[in-house]
């Protein structure tokens, strides 16, 4: 036996949850506090998979990234990284090729003239949610390939959020919409996938 | 002149917005970063003033922390801290003592048996939530005195969310609901608290 009942139970509750249709991609965010609580909230509203242009010095927590390879990460801070796969992608055009290809509809996080409130946003459909690094926020070379900006009411004196607050903002949002239209009632994965995921997580080496 | 018209025009206008009858109460956030997002976010949201019960070292970005006084941090990493009044409390009673006083409801995030969605709360009336330490969270003697319990959903394998996380998902929350309400739509404070204010942040000395 591989796993215990109960952790088998857990396991695949989770797994029937996994959204592979909604997913965030990472452009140089370069803080591994950031990047660390990124992962968290993408575990919990069940996104599979995301995506990262690294900043140039590597990501933070992840010495190793191959461009093309889905990692997972080692981090000592949390548990999410094992469970949210990795996709790194060594530049913009390659990341958005990448999801266009996957069908997503790319958001960029960025106050534009023509940006709306993320709350009219369908996050039922497929969607990627462009998060930019710290200091600067999304890429000009980024925005222009979005297919729309979003941005988050700001009715203070400060013009933006943390990054990871701004990605919880906008996931929760989308879940609400997901659980709201039953998107977390039956899995989402082919069967293929499903049992890909399954031997990698089932693995007792992982824990 | 103090401040340039437009510089007025800015103030006033978040100042209008400002609501009294929403904060958190912090028990022990001890990371920088995360308090640092923590008033990112309530800035955003139009938190008027926070309250603190500082970790026993003392509040990361605030040195001379004086239990009872509003004071406003000088942290260099944003200038929400400018924006958003603190108020420390030396203990959990004093801090439960005072806010009910105002008449504020205290919601604890915490899981438990009797922890409701957070999503089921009316945050247009007087609401303080409350976040704990990021190791352990709210405190046991905290969550007893607290008005109830509240939770996010949480669909992956991880248990809890960055503290700062967690408190923007509730406090984003919190403005859709007032933002419906039309509560930020006239000023909400009174005639000398408004006053008091404008005269702190139209001060020259202030940037």
């Amino acid at each position: 036996m591989l796993v215990t009942p109960e952790r088998e139970h857990k396991l695949r509750t989770v797994l029937s949850r996994r959204q592979p249709d909604l997913t965030v991609l990472m452009e140089q965010v370069n803080k591994p506090h950031n990047l660390s609580a990124i992962l968290r909230t993408c575990d919990a509203v069940g996104v599979l998979e995301v995506h990262a242009i690294p900043p140039q010095k590597g990501l933070p927590v992840l010495e190793e990234a191959e461009a093309g390879k889905i990692r997972t990460y080692n981090d000592t801070s949390g548990s999410a990284a094992k469970w949210v796969g990795l996709r790194v992608h060594p530049d913009v055009p390659s990341a958005f090729a990448y999801l266009k290809g996957q069908g997503f509809r790319i958001y960029a996080t960025r106050l534009s003239e023509q940006a709306t409130d993320y709350r009219a946003v369908d996050y039922t459909q497929p969607t990627c949610i462009l998060l930019g690094a710290e200091k600067w926020g999304v890429s000009e070379e980024a925005a222009a390939l979005a297919d729309g900006h979003i941005v988050i009411p700001m009715l203070g004196m400060v013009q933006s959020l943390n990054v990871s607050v701004a990605a919880a903002v906008i996931l929760f949002e989308a879940q609400r919409q997901r659980l709201e239209a039953g998107l977390y009632e039956r899995p989402r994965l082919s069967p293929q996938q499903y049992q890909a995921v399954w031997e990698a997580w089932s693995d007792p080496r992982r824990r």
